[in-house]
């Protein structure tokens, strides 16, 4: 069956025993270094859904995203909370593989509707994962955590040329769904949307095609619209230091239920390819710093070779520009501040002007979007020249809360 | 290896050997029956460009599309003839699988765009397939063509409850792009968009994220957004009798560039799942005619039994009910008119109203749409209860040329 194989993944995973690795080293950071064997039939697999960090953060990149914001429509605290812990059991469930609930689809009584929706009966769990996330939203008078609003979950602030449009921006929750098959993702997301009526509605969602980046040395470094590869100095899942470092909130930072958690950055980049496709190779491969073909820095020759922002070349200018895009978003030109970015390519349709809308959507961990993601996003957007070809459409954040421990549910150290 | 492989693929193909079969037979409506070996590698395969047909209408449905519709800008034949053999160039080497333009992405003057836009160049083939269709409206007086018009490229009617969106509805041209790997997808259409900067422009696009439905006996029947198995009674490509005279436009009719083409009917149907998900699933099974769980019509066991429209249950009241979906668009109802269903569901983010914007993108070719798609969706738009769930909001009709030659380009037969 190997002749199946889509030539992505083949080329896309360097060893299941690399990955398997990387794996248990991302779930170390706060948990077991076991590695768990189920993750070694990666494309199908079951990711486990219980553990001290969520899934769908470290967890090898999945080709295939469904994103979700909800509003919260119910102002009862006990409403909420009881459909916290019914999404739970169906999200445990659908990441196994199974409906959503028991007999969802076609065992329960006939003059009932189902319990899952059926499009997913004949589909594997696909790796399937399920993130939860918290909106600053969440956290005003309704529901009585107001004092557990973390320092950090703040509004993020208007960047310079942002475009925001509020019906793709903020939310006072979010689900993460992301799959190996895309029918997978949007099961689940369809699913807990349905089980959530009269409680919370749709805000927003995005569908995104394509991974924009590697989240294990295992897995090859994808592309994204720009056809660059994207990604490349990411901190993968074997890099527990910088994880722990950078993206997990440590205990004794922000209000307790979030330590072990972190915060997510969303934002949906449109990008005008139509324009991007006309400037020269030249001038693409200045803007972004990097080759387009090998992917290596300028100035050096490989891919993951160490970009040295300090070469110069002739008249003493310095090769990597000064507003180069991975100059701008370096550690280096940060304080040392890093996200660990779990993005997607998106196209939606047209937009109408005779172009496709199509994009990034930008997913971002950090451990702080203060120290993080916030002066990253102020130096490329009043900087970076790749913001001519770009456009923020959209924009959200959320606190992550830490993994669900068997019997226990989503948001469980919030609620408790 | 086989670890990596979606469970997607590992079910829906019953046997490379009956898929090669299969694909042999197809193409032999028209050209020869000996298989193709590339089409054994099925999900990284290039799939032939050349044939008597085009290649996306009988070949193995693959699980990812980008479909585009273009207005033609220039007023010059000369400049769309040399747009189609320029499309018809780079459409021969993305499907094998290579960049749109030799060395294109990274080879050519640093200081010129690039002539590919390098997001796929990782990317296998992935059993990409490109065709190629003539809009109503490209027949006007620009072109030289109105008296090429095929009598039965008509304008299709406003159907009862039709809610069509013009910005998704129509165009000059179609470019219809189907892959195993969606980032293949969308980097032909982009591409080929790019070619046609100045000339064409796009009037809309939509991704399809899952198939719905078999075109050959090897593939299992996937499911729509209803939960449902769809496309079981569809005419598959080992049908090479049903296939001559329901889909292939036979020397005689029509005009005579035509010979060998179809006619491609897409509609964007948004379901409203929400509701549908409210729904018991007695109410559901009677509103399909089927089974949610195996698919099998009512009355009958198994997915692939015939349906028996005649089936009579409690005081002699049919069992497949009749305004029943599977009745209303049975060739028994239809007078033996057939469609070669060919369609994919889509998520396109939200409708800003709490609700997913998602449905089935329908796909269907056929020998005279007047015969077999119109009055089929007028018994179905008139009747089915099913459109209580559905809203057609996009619409458009295409005329498609047959298979090109070597040494020949898309449209070659009309602009001749």
């Amino acid at each position: 069956m190997t002749a199946n194989l889509p030539r992505r993944r083949l080329l896309g995973l360097a060893g299941a025993g690399a990955a398997l690795a990387g794996a248990g080293a991302a779930v170390g950071a706060f948990a077991s270094n076991r590695p768990d064997p189920e993750i070694e039939n990666l494309s199908a697999a079951k990711v486990p859904f219980h553990g001290a960090i969520q899934a769908g953060i470290t967890t090898l990149a999945q080709d295939h995203m469904h994103f979700v914001a909800l509003d919260v429509k119910t102002t009862k605290r006990e409403e909420l909370v009881a459909l916290l812990k019914e999404w739970t059991k169906a999200a445990e469930r659908m990441t196994s593989g199974l409906e959503a609930a028991e007999n969802g689809a076609v065992g329960g009584h006939i003059q009932a509707p189902p319990k899952d929706t059926g499009e997913a009966l004949d589909l594997a769990a696909s790796a399937l994962t399920l993130t939860i996330g918290f909106g600053p939203s969440l956290f005003d008078q309704r529901f009585g955590i107001a004092d557990q609003k973390p320092e950090a979950l703040i509004d993020l602030p208007l960047f310079p040329l942002d475009d925001l449009d509020p019906l793709r921006s903020n939310g006072d929750l979010c689900i993460q769904a992301c799959a190996n098959d895309p029918q997978v993702a949007v099961h689940a997301i369809r699913n807990l949307v349905r089980i959530g009526f009269g409680k919370v509605a749709v805000r927003w969602s995005q569908l995104g095609f394509g991974r924009t980046s590697s989240t294990t040395r295992a897995q090859t470094t994808p592309r994204n619209l720009f056809g660059f590869k994207d990604g490349t100095r990411n901190p993968k899942a074997e890099d527990t230091d910088l994880l722990r470092d950078h993206v997990w909130v440590p205990k004794g930072e922000g209000p307790e239920w979030l330590a072990g958690g972190t915060y997510l950055v969303t934002r949906r980049i449109r990008m005008h390819i139509e324009i991007w496709d006309r400037t020269s190779l030249f001038e693409q491969e200045q803007i972004v710093g990097r080759t387009k073909g090998e992917g290596a820095a300028l100035g050096q020759t490989k891919e993951f070779d160490e970009p040295d922002l300090n070469v110069k070349g002739a008249e003493a200018i310095p090769v990597i520009g000064e507003v180069a895009h991975i100059r701008l978003a370096s550690p280096e030109s940060l304080g040392g501040a890093r996200i660990l970015r779990r993005g997607y390519n998106f196209t939606d349709g047209s937009d109408g002007l005779g172009h496709l809308d199509a994009g990034l959507f930008f997913i971002g961990f950090n451990r702080d979007s203060r120290k993080a993601y916030v002066p990253m996003q102020q130096a490329l957007s009043s900087k970076d020249e790749m913001m001519e070809y770009v456009e923020h459409t959209g924009s959200a954040h959320f606190a992550i809360p830490p993994g669900v421990r068997e019997g226990g549910y989503w948001g469980d150290t919030l609620f408790k």
